[in-house]
């Protein structure tokens, strides 16, 4: 396996990654504005696969006709000349004031018209453009305080919206497939479905689940103190891993976006080892954003490491899967077992073992090591490529 | 409203609870251990309706069958003798070390036999005593390591567990619905089904979905930093809120299991308003912790405590969604519009709309107050009984 | 005691307050700038007695002396007209790209260099205007990375700063301490001195200590999940406590800056117990934002609401303190115990005593209760206005 | 630099480390009891150099003088024959119910003097036993509710009990120098001096501040979401790191105490980094517990675990430092620039230096970028072993 990014390893990034210019929120902007054209250029020349955009990224906020029309056309020709494809598109519901109580849930019911209509042109656009992904990233749905949100009908409104969107995408004949980003909070002090569970399982509520998965983040799942790899595990569990975006938090702070490989090192390995593992072939998008102390230099620099810890971390993850003491060390802690259905025999058959419960040694059970340690001992090593 | 809990109160409190002898990870008990039949009969005198035990709280672990009957005689007289009602019911599967990797989801499938049929048996006295809910808490399904636990098998195995537990209750007819129990961490670094929303998503993959509910518990939300609130909320609109534990617990740390009404009081407040004004009709159920501190009688009051709580909290909430001011606030922050659909003229509707889009003020939108400090500011002047 | 609040209470506000225009990481401004003259009057009808400025609050960054001289005499004249005074002055050392890598503790030396004269300027003013403290908010001196920033040097360029400016208070005679804040992250991955307590061990290492204290802030503190309280009655104990800013926080998150009392309303309430106890005698100044849902009349009711807050919790904790059935609980719980001296008798009567030791009654003292969750429950039922 | 631990390298592991028997707040032990005897023995073979203890990990509770002699004999022998050291020793105060509410600051005055005389009579067998320093974890000295504790009473007692201690060292001519070690909740709900930031600020107001320094533990700073190296480094500029407690920790919840390499890897490094260039001599601590799934064999191997961790980190951070393209790297983030002082030219050079704000170009200056990006990413392929 080869260090360098080729677009086989379908890597892509948000325009608004290498293009945010560090403004925070003690600070303005550290950077120049970064047209939408030269990112392209740039990440196909450092390997990428694709680009994604927001509605505004691409085509300013306010823009009349002809102005969208150039700006996508230049994007297109941008995308033509490099071989870059764009196979995920979203919608900024979140920079203009209007949105400041939020789009899909917002209290104010026009507000709700305008987000859904603003996602809606969008969609046609990413269709246009052979996006198969459109994420939607509810970063404003949410409240600061307890009565100013009645979460039950937020629910009921966010899933009128979806059933909606999804109405269109039917009707339309688009391929495109809904990916839903959680996050607990930030910019709202608490945030509709906040984790990836949440948004699983609010899908299954949809009128046509099929069309909805998961974009499961990092950062946002770490800002919660969860495990990332196991909730994309349950996510590929339950076949609903639509999208991904990676990229780094130290902790249970404000959302961070460091560069893929910052923040939980092992946490990312485990990652790596799960999406290489189980398959997954969508893309592996980068929602990162450089430092505001980095200049443009900087900038490239942080977006090349993303690509580059992801293959390092791939080929770590695959060289400890591979090691014949890695595979004992697995079977030393039972992990064949797991794999086992506990009741081949079924409930009746199951009832019916003594040695299941009457006769069990509880005691010699209870007794055996399960020798997580070397095994996570001999990972660790792996990990660091002292193997 | 009263002050002074009665049974129509639905107050119930775990054997458990009240029964702490004050072990914890760095220190041993501070108090004696409590018979369960003097704990049904305090608990009567404080108000509470039912009472709620782990197998091995009633019968200690490994008991044989004349104990066991004794054990459960004793309990079943003192219940008759109060009135006390058993609603709900659940399986201890984490303090033996047997269960030391997991039970449904232990890497050991013998131990995973034992843990459904140590289960299927307290099931029998679970119906037998006549609960209604049947609790499950995975505490030791989880991992501290990464390669320790393939979290797609083990959702196969927990699925397979609940399938199977499932199957059981339907064959044996009983009425009696299983509530699973979500908790990110503690006692393993991580466990599986970390939050509700984690725990919803997992029980639309199960073969009877709906016999399958959560129990939120206010501390495990908190632990995750989640509004507890919010994540009850979810389960209330995908009518999946089965029972409830209370308590309280200080922000994201270990897991404090502190009366209800410490910890986050405003979140409190506006739980109770939730509990109240949704419908839900279960138990008020304490799963608390008298801190290692207090002797039996600051056991006491601590349990007396909670229910009282839980009553001024009921009290303010009403009188905050009663009072005149407080309706036209919520009017002044758009609640109404949020009830109403956002696109009743449907998708074709909204797309021929041009005031949804083409001639929308956002400007003006974006401009417009939501009113939410004035509405806040009333509702804690409500919870501080200011008003 | 009065709920409408006066000078007499001490309520100051920063002008970046009540001003924020509601730029937050994901969203534009949803406000209007607010000039500080308008600013000063709508407090002082407020009730407020103070108003506190970063530099370039009140004078536009990269102003001109005339433009400078305009401003300030502006400012000065909305002072006399309303009577508010100016406790507290600061320097905004974070919003320019220069200061991107820190203050007086950027890797660029030019860049310290040029903090440390912005600072000496506005100190200047501070001191024209009355300020008896200067508040030094670091938010930039930290690093997202480990190599980024050597600690150990980067605390001498602190102690160098910390030094000349204090050595520039004491040349020029002014009357005036100096008062650093802590925060541990935010806008910076980690920030330097990031909680009380290293803030309080750093000013030990200064040249004049006593020139010294500490401006703790309720939500900085609880982003680290401190007792904010506890952080605050070790700078009393330690007699640092020069200064204190007064918000809302919900957990470990991004610092939200809500209003007072907003957040954890049980800490709130232990925090103005503590400082009309002890004897704090400072402003009572309000580091808050409006969040950016308000227009105009939600910032003042947001304003106003921190001082009702404040007043509130102050009746209802000096109710707490008077109520003979809470000293009782005081003392059942041994409070009176705690102030009393260990060892009055010096070490060799320790030694001596076979009372403290070799006879001890372990067992009896170890199974002595504590009454806390009476005594809590007391304290909540006051907060609650349930006495 | 060899990967094989040796004396030299100064490992040390507490008795109650390998000895911990797996007991957690919702499980009972998994684990046989450790002679110390055997601790000493294998410990020594796997490559350590020291042993430490609490009191009771060597003399059971409650011994009586011939039981105590005897444990301390066969001990003595077992460090004889091993060649084993004792750096330091440590009082166990937190076990018995007589500690529930603190040791130093029990309300209750009675326990205070046992805790200091219990605390006395170890250090006659820390000193006896060569020891050289003395650790102090105050787990118990805290609170769960805001009244049970007055923090600065508590200060006054705390402060007496280690002033009283420490005029017994230098009475007793013993060579021998006090750790505080912090933590910030747990087994608590707030602990008294959270932060390695409190307890260096306590310590200055001790009356002989020379005999007092930190042990750091890397979990307990992370518990509170800190930076652990930056908490180490300010302990090291202000010469207080006396000790060091290594182990892992998964973020902000309950007390993990994994083995030191497991957890935040990324921090490891820098920890390592940190103390091998800061000429940090004293005893590398290993303070965690083999996580309850594990066998005795599991317990060696997450022992050894620790130790060559630290090794591999080692040898990373020495070629880190010593590869010329980071040197370089270093340089272009101008870390050389924050080695020379701000102000050479003192409090009138700096006024008197129009370049320094004048003509000082902040645009230019602004604009600069760090190159942080490139420099941390090198520090991750030392990490991995990639360059």
């Amino acid at each position: 396996m080869s260090l360098r990014p080729t677009p086989g390893d379908k890597f892509s990034f948000g325009l608004w990654t290498v293009g945010w210019q560090g403004r925070d929120p003690f600070g303005d902007a550290t950077r120049r504005a970064l047209d939408p054209v030269e990112s392209v250029h740039r990440l196909a020349d450092l390997g990428a696969y694709g680009v994604t955009f927001h509605d505004d990224d691409l085509i300013p906020f306010g823009s009349g006709d002809a102005a969208r029309e150039a700006a996508v056309t230049r994007f297109r020709q941008a995308l033509d000349a490099t071989g870059l494809v764009v196979p995920m598109a979203t919608t900024n519901l979140f920079t203009h004031p209007v949105f400041k109580d939020g789009a899909f849930t917002a209290n104010d019911r026009g507000i709700r018209r305008y987000a859904l209509r603003k996602t809606l042109r969008n969609i046609d656009l990413a269709a246009e453009l052979g996006a198969r992904t459109y994420v939607a990233w509810g970063g404003r749905e949410g409240a600061e305080s307890g009565a100013a949100k009645d979460v039950r009908a937020a629910l009921d409104r966010l899933k009128e919206a979806f059933d909606l969107l999804g109405q269109y995408v039917l009707e339309q004949g688009y391929d495109l497939r809904f990916a839903l980003e959680p996050k607990p909070n930030e910019p709202r002090g608490d945030i509709l479905l906040p984790t990836v569970g949440h948004a699983l399982a609010f899908i299954e509520r949809l009128e046509h689940p099929e069309l909805y998965g998961v974009n499961p983040e990092v950062g946002h799942e770490q800002m919660a103190g969860l495990n990332f790899p196991h909730g994309v595990a349950q996510a590929l569990w339950a076949d609903k891993l639509f999208h991904i975006d990676l990229n780094g938090q130290s902790g249970i702070k404000y959302d961070q976006d460091l560069r893929f490989g910052a923040g939980d090192l092992r946490s990312a390995f485990w990652l790596v080892d799960l999406l290489e593992t189980a398959g997954y072939d969508g893309p592996r998008h980068f929602d990162f954003k450089p430092p505001r102390t980095e200049d443009m230099d900087g900038v490239w620099a942080s977006a090349a490491g993303c690509m580059r810890n992801y293959l390092l971390l791939r080929e770590r993850a695959a060289a400890f899967r591979a090691d014949p003491a890695v595979q004992e060390a697995l079977r030393a802690a039972r992990l064949d077992q797991l794999e086992r259905r506990t009741a081949e025999d079924g409930l009746a058959g199951l009832l019916a073992d003594a040695t299941a419960y009457e006769t069990f040694d509880v005691a010699a059970a209870g007794a055996r090591g399960m020798a997580f340690e070397h095994l996570d001992q001999l990972a660790l090593e792996h990990l660091l490529g002292a193997v």
